[in-house]
């Protein structure tokens, strides 16, 4: 199984504001960047509790009848009905470990705490990181602390009109 | 006058790890990546104290007679006898109306905590930003708080062979 991280972060780094308003992804303006092919290129997401409640809030659901794995020790806020939701809990390595075991071949794993942990657990394959052309000064930050450098093999990075940058590593 | 930024950075945003140490820069090889037209389109270099400290360490002098303006508070280890070196003090809007006023007109700012400030100052026009393909969990960040929002404008990106990506935005 692999496990991919699809994300838009201000050129300084952040994937959301304090408040994890998302406002300013918006800078470089509504142009395609690929989010729906890799989108359908996953059968599965990993996300956090704080990610699924900020998706829970904008009022929609994007992610279809793709099962949706929410990582919490709590009960989880009800997802709609059309949604396929289901809890768990426990390390990246057992998470991953478990998908895996159901079939599960490509991951797509969100938020930020959940990207930070499981890059430090070494189970993350791809990083797709978008740029977008604003500095905000301070928010959540897509990287976090680590137990070792991590070398990035770079496969492509693709530039956007509106100024986005695209790149995309692989991790051995 | 104008003030750029020329730096390289690991993926997740660092210039130099916690003790000052660059090492991990040569995660992408040492392929020319535009730095010394770079550096021959600048007039003068203004650093803060710390880097000015980490440059005489490697034992060379990188700069030759192009004049390096280190700000800093305090008298400053005596440069090699090649170098033109000279000390100044106060905050960056005044930084670059002393240097403008004797006739500057490109200059390139370096230095974690120097960057900072200009880009805070709102002193920087130009950034060209090469991140190495390595992610190592802590050191000295690139960017630092903001008052506000900068919006940047994105002109080009190129990527190496050897996975270095070089981003260069203007700052209106």
């Amino acid at each position: 199984m692999k496990a991919s991280v699809f994300v838009g972060v201000s050129v300084d780094g952040f994937i959301a504001r304090r408040d994890g308003a998302l406002d300013f992804l918006d800078a470089g303006g509504g142009e395609p960047h690929g989010f729906e092919e890799f989108f359908a290129s996953v059968d599965a997401l990993v996300m956090g509790r704080k990610t699924y409640e900020t998706v829970l809030g904008f009022g929609g659901w994007f992610y279809g009848k793709k099962p949706v794995f929410v990582l919490s020790s709590q009960e989880l806020a009800p997802p709609p009905t059309e949604a396929v939701v289901e809890r768990m809990a426990g390390p990246p390595t057992e998470i991953v470990a478990a998908l895996a075991g159901r079939g599960f071949e490509h991951i797509y794993v969100d938020g930020g705490r959940t990207i930070q942990e499981f890059l430090r657990a070494g189970q993350i394959q791809r990083l797709i990181i978008t740029h977008v052309p604003v500095l905000i000064g301070s928010g959540i930050p897509l990287f976090g602390a680590l137990d070792r450098d991590t070398r990035l093999t770079h496969v492509d990075t693709r530039q956007y009109a509106n100024g986005l940058v695209q790149t995309e590593y692989l991790i051995a």
